[in-house]
């Protein structure tokens, strides 16, 4: 990877805006694909509102594109499409690589870096957890609220030289960001709040807070993240049982909460079902680990999912 | 039982009044025990909009009261108060009780013969199905819509005089009323319908088209279905695994039908959760049987029942 890589943001939604913006606002050669808000922020840029700071980015500083064709081949491909556009993967990304592209998805939940590593090489392929609260208001209209951490490991390999020049590019482009010795560790911990607070928030439409707001709902979020563990460590990746407990205190907590998923099921847009249920779940079959809550919560994702 | 009983109505919601109401249009003597409503259907009466022929009771011929302290003896009791009403068993009826008093529950799901029989001695119960789409509109106006079938027997015991007695009164007063040799099979058949559709109607806030309306919710019904009747079974009552694919079917054709749970959810009302989830779960537990998805099912509903 050169010293000043060549980044392609690739899905530039709330996530890609606000990282491959920063990326920008320091001075890196970022290149953004863009499809619904292609006219507007080649017109007026990207405003981004942010606890760390609000900045902007001028129309004419900001490289934008309205397909993959047009964009020059990147050094780096950030990949924050939602997970539900993964079968355009082939068509979006294949044109921005060299030899030596690394391509890094920022994307929620399980599979990605498999379905990135299939056609384009393993070799290619970091894996990233953002933790952020980050909304896009309206066309080049960005509202970073809470968080902003990422977390950032090689696909199936430790940590490497270009893993971690990639982190220091984000450390100093104010991006937090730390290194994972075990990228599959971190897709799964992170699984552990995901499943049950994302799948539940979107089956029921109730914020976080309602669905710890009796004991029950406590006891069937702790079932759900029991089974996340169980299968996780079916899949060889080391699990800490304390993981559950923390993540049952830290939601009675937070407060109503609203999950990226129940606002996709409010809002009539596709859920991200399949990265955080449906893999899991194959992962459990896989190994036949018992997946009662898993497998039932999937059902009636599925029911939400079909009602327009 | 005499010829002519006196009639005590428990409870007069839409059901009460609708059932009570025909009585009383048939020359019965009923006495309706009635609280928020008193005051209204002292003055102005009922007035009972029907598919199966109006009819109006004015104030001067109804016998309504505030207190069953206030009622005559009643040699029939019907009671039709909101299960989670159940609580209040003792100090609403025992008034009105003689020795050789019938007390006829037609309340939804399972436990309420036993909660009656508790108290009042089993040989006085006889349990019904009430089989009717009837809703209060207001004070006083009652709205029946479609339906209309009891099928009622007696508590732990086959066909008596008495109920051949009592579905004919039902019968010449244009109430269709069947009677059951085994009222737990019956209990038993209603549920299979009622734990999927009231429990998951009222858990996401979906009509039933909705729940059947892609394969993953059929799948997740049968299931339910599949482990009622295997409950069912355990209990020693008789069921016909063709209830279950029936039920399916006759659901697929029914429209976007509200069950009384999600109406109950989404008015902000209490739920009759104990009478229709959560006792076929004790039964479940007493006999050992899984029961994955009716145990998620309740958990859900503690959650749905906790939102205020």
């Amino acid at each position: 990877m050169p010293r000043k890589p060549c980044f392609a943001i690739v899905g530039a939604g709330a996530i890609g805006c606000y990282y491959g913006g920063r990326l920008a606002e320091h001075g890196h050669d970022v290149h953004f694909l863009m499809r619904s808000d292609y006219e507007h922020v080649r017109q007026h840029g990207l405003s981004i509102k942010s606890h760390a700071g609000d900045f902007e980015l001028a129309a004419q500083q900001l490289h934008v594109y309205k397909s993959s064709r047009e964009m020059p081949k990147a050094d780096v491909v950030i990949v924050t499409l939602k997970t539900t556009a993964n079968g355009q993967f082939a068509e979006l990304i294949a044109p921005l690589l060299h030899e030596g592209t690394t391509v890094v998805t920022l994307q929620n939940g399980l599979g990605n870096e498999q379905q990135l590593a299939g056609p384009f090489g393993a070799e290619r392929v970091i894996g990233g957890l953002a933790f952020v609260c980050v909304n896009r208001m309206g066309p080049g209209d960005i509202r970073h609220t809470d968080y902003g951490l990422i977390k950032m490991g090689e696909f199936g390999r430790g940590i490497s030289p270009r893993l971690g020049q990639l982190c220091e590019i984000f450390n100093s482009s104010k991006v937090p960001c730390q290194m994972l010795e075990d990228l599959a560790q971190g897709r799964w911990e992170k699984l552990i709040w995901n499943v049950p607070f994302n799948g539940l928030g979107a089956a029921m439409g109730l914020t976080t807070d309602r669905i710890v707001g009796c004991p029950e709902g406590i006891a069937l979020a702790r079932e759900i993240m029991q089974e996340v563990v169980a299968t996780g460590r079916s899949a060889g990746v080391e699990m800490d049982d304390a993981h559950i407990e923390q993540n049952i205190a830290r939601t009675l907590t937070m407060g109503p909460y609203r999950s990226s998923m129940q606002i996709d099921a409010e809002m009539g847009r596709e859920i991200e079902l399949d990265a955080i249920i449906g893999q899991p779940l194959e992962v459990a079959k896989e190994h036949a680990v018992a997946t009662p809550t898993m497998r039932m919560l999937h059902q009636l994702l599925c029911i939400r999912a079909s009602v327009k």
